[in-house]
């Protein structure tokens, strides 16, 4: 099992919009070429997590992406389930209800002891990914990285970001 | 992302063999044939658990499965981690490395804090698997099926267990 990768992309680029002044964006060239990507792989990460309402879409040649909400509002589980979809790590196929000894399914309205076990995991590690939000990421990357690297990088920001038209699709 | 069907096999095909009472077990057509599956399908299970040392495989006409240690020695993260790998949900592909900012390696002694936070969530994960023993997953599952459908399954047991050799492979 594994993770979509493009959840990587898009946590990383949310993680690059986080510290915009309101108003301001990045477009998806800049985004792509932030994080050495294809431009049709960052497309496809920008438009999940547009249509699950975390980043804002402005149209138009100032156009570009900016958080949806306060970087504060925004955590992990919400962006790896905007990518990787909601669904559950361990699906049940409801063995107990086949075979020579099936359960019938008036015996099987409880959840089958195996998949209530791993889905109480999977509830656990959600939890934890909903506890870390982009402002914590931020805090915790800018206490490691040196501050000639965060000057590169609030000055490349300042070089790309776009003022973004005041409203958004 | 979607942990490999197989893990829900296993884990059915250990629970299955858990109450059997030592030197006996299940061959493989039995365990197919118990939860309805191909049985090279229930073969490539039973062969990643026996690597795993869960399992032993006896060989021969009256050969079979039989678990390799007790119910509660054994727990869902093991089955887990046998027949899905060891590898992590979130792999990190150090993205801070590449790009118009790319941190240099010797930047990047610490793991990214993206990928620190998503290690952290599996490891909770995983430990809350590892909680989980086949014992428990007896326990509870007695504790909430009829009599009449233990008495069904320890009735295809007795029939269907064989006596295995004395010696595994």
């Amino acid at each position: 099992m594994r993770i979509n990768k493009g959840v990587e992309w898009a946590v990383h680029a949310c993680a690059l919009l986080a510290p915009l002044p309101s108003g301001r964006g990045l477009n998806l060239a800049a985004l792509a070429e932030y994080h050495c990507l294809p431009v049709p792989y960052m497309a496809k990460q920008m438009q999940a997590l547009s249509r699950a309402g975390i980043v804002q879409t402005f149209k138009g040649k100032t156009g570009g992406y900016a958080l949806a909400r306060a970087s504060s509002e925004i955590n992990l589980w919400d962006i790896t389930r905007a990518i990787d979809g909601p669904g559950s790590l361990f699906r049940c196929t409801e063995i107990r209800q086949a075979g020579p000894c099936a359960s019938s399914p008036s015996e099987c309205l409880k959840t089958c002891t195996i998949a209530a076990a791993f889905a109480k995991a999977e509830h656990i590690y959600r939890a934890a990914l909903r506890e870390v939000s982009l402002a914590d990421i931020l805090t915790t990357t800018a206490s490691t990285v040196s501050p000639d690297h965060l000057g590169k990088v609030f000055g490349w920001l300042s070089e790309n970001a776009t003022t973004l038209p005041t409203s958004s699709h």
